[in-house]
């Protein structure tokens, strides 16, 4: 069973000076054309994006939506990209973006089936149910728990900015409270890039947490400002970028153009990290 | 596709003389031993019990965590019971019991897979990141989101009764803000029997809505005590029992003891009815 530590990930982003998660948003009307007669086009896609962009990422991220759509041969496909990562690198993270949330026995249930039949490192959860929809994830050693705290999304503001009578959001009061069920050790939270500077406001509660940041890219949010605001003294962050790295390209090229995107990515990381004080390293697979 | 509207969920409650949902949260280590030899244990156990809980049954609400847990093998068994469902009956309310909820794109995914690849007629959604995860949901016409106001699970506290300025709680503001996303047509709420007279309060937010209640049986929670102040004039309400449907008897008879339960469970709820002024016809299949 993978083992990534909040020690092991830091490591990795200092070693590929990158904190960049890649989305495993894999979408059969959006892959190309040319792959969609083979047995597995989801997987086949998939591996492809891995080898291009392994360099460059220490995270990936499928995104639980996209498999379920295809049913059972989605599960399939899931299940083997992940081995496949597994078989390709020992240290890399990978976060099955699922979002669930349910009462003990079922959240107990889910836990199982992504640590123990997936094997992946974290899961996101919605923090909307409480504690006890959280804890049996974090019964497992070694293993994250990634909550739900700002969202990127338009949206976001219909209950997660609601204030409490001290003027206190109702993202800032899961943080407070969440926290307390933890360590950094198994706890992430989801914050959205294209609420930056709300980042700073994020880190007064959680200063040493790692922050799962979505919206780079398509939907607008900017790396530079996610760095000034969100990054700690172990960065503390895991950047994801899903469609301007799946879809650089939808010809036979889209591997290299993925590989490319990701590898600029990196090299604005590599900057920011540097910037930090927190670039020791070199990307030695550069 | 199934196409379940609010008029005519009321006329199978009447006709049935139940609110009854059965929850096929099916457990492979608590289904009976002799059904592990089956090719689909999942299946063959589900189909028996909606054998003999249909007469008693208005809807059905699978938990996708205990289908997942078996990967794509799970999938099967899921798609194989709500298509033997449909088979049996034209007018059950079948609701995938998934506790979404992700930015658009993501959630219009999930709408697809689960109104179009399973057809089922509800899904269960959290409402944590507002109303975009749930729009791609009402899109589907004749088609229903159940969304968590108010949950069975002791750390339903943690968030759900946060207060705002104004003495609100969260949950409240959940159903205040929703409601105007869709008609009670299109929208229901999850709402814990565990936290019966709250329902009175949830009442004055949506009196017109069809209410979701898990927690009656294992999760302690009273039938007559959400009747009393969840009933409204289209009854409003399905009851959830899983645990103490599904699994009465261990042993050879556990269909039949199913179903026993189930019967149990509907005479209450026909009295109910009839209390409430409901019950205009009998149930004819009983």
């Amino acid at each position: 069973m993978s083992k990534m530590t909040y020690e092991e990930l830091f490591r990795q982003i200092q070693k590929k000076r990158s904190f960049l998660c890649v989305g495993l948003d894999t979408d059969l009307d959006k892959i190309p054309a040319h792959l969609l007669t083979e047995k597995d086009p989801v997987f086949t896609f998939n591996r492809a994006i891995v080898d291009a962009t392994l360099p460059f990422a220490v995270a990936y991220k499928p995104n639980l939506a996209f498999y379920e759509i295809l049913g059972a041969a989605g599960w399939e496909s899931l299940k083997k990209t992940v081995d496949y990562i597994r078989s390709q690198s020992a240290d890399i993270f990978v976060i099955a973006d699922a979002k669930r949330g349910d009462i003990g026995n079922t959240s107990a249930m889910y836990a199982r089936t992504f640590f123990e039949q997936l094997d992946v490192d974290a899961v996101t959860l919605s923090p909307y149910m409480g504690r006890d929809t959280v804890a049996p994830f974090l019964a497992f050693k070694n293993k994250w728990a990634v909550l739900l705290a700002l969202t990127s999304n338009p949206s976001a503001a219909d209950f997660q900015y609601s204030e409490d009578e001290n003027g206190r959001k109702l993202y800032e009061k899961v943080l407070e409270t969440s926290r307390e069920w933890a360590t950094p050790e198994q706890l992430m939270y989801v914050v959205g890039a294209t609420r930056a500077q709300e980042l700073a406001r994020v880190r007064r509660w959680v200063p040493e947490h790692f922050l799962l940041v979505p919206g780079v890219g398509a939907q607008g949010g900017s790396l530079a400002e996610v760095a000034r605001y969100g990054m700690n003294s172990h960065c503390g962050l895991l950047v994801n970028s899903s469609r301007g790295i799946l879809y650089a390209s939808s010809g036979e090229d889209f591997a290299e153009k993925a590989g490319a995107a990701a590898a600029v990515l990196q090299q604005q990381m590599s900057q920011l990290l540097e910037d930090h004080g927190l670039a020791f390293g070199t990307n030695t697979l550069e």
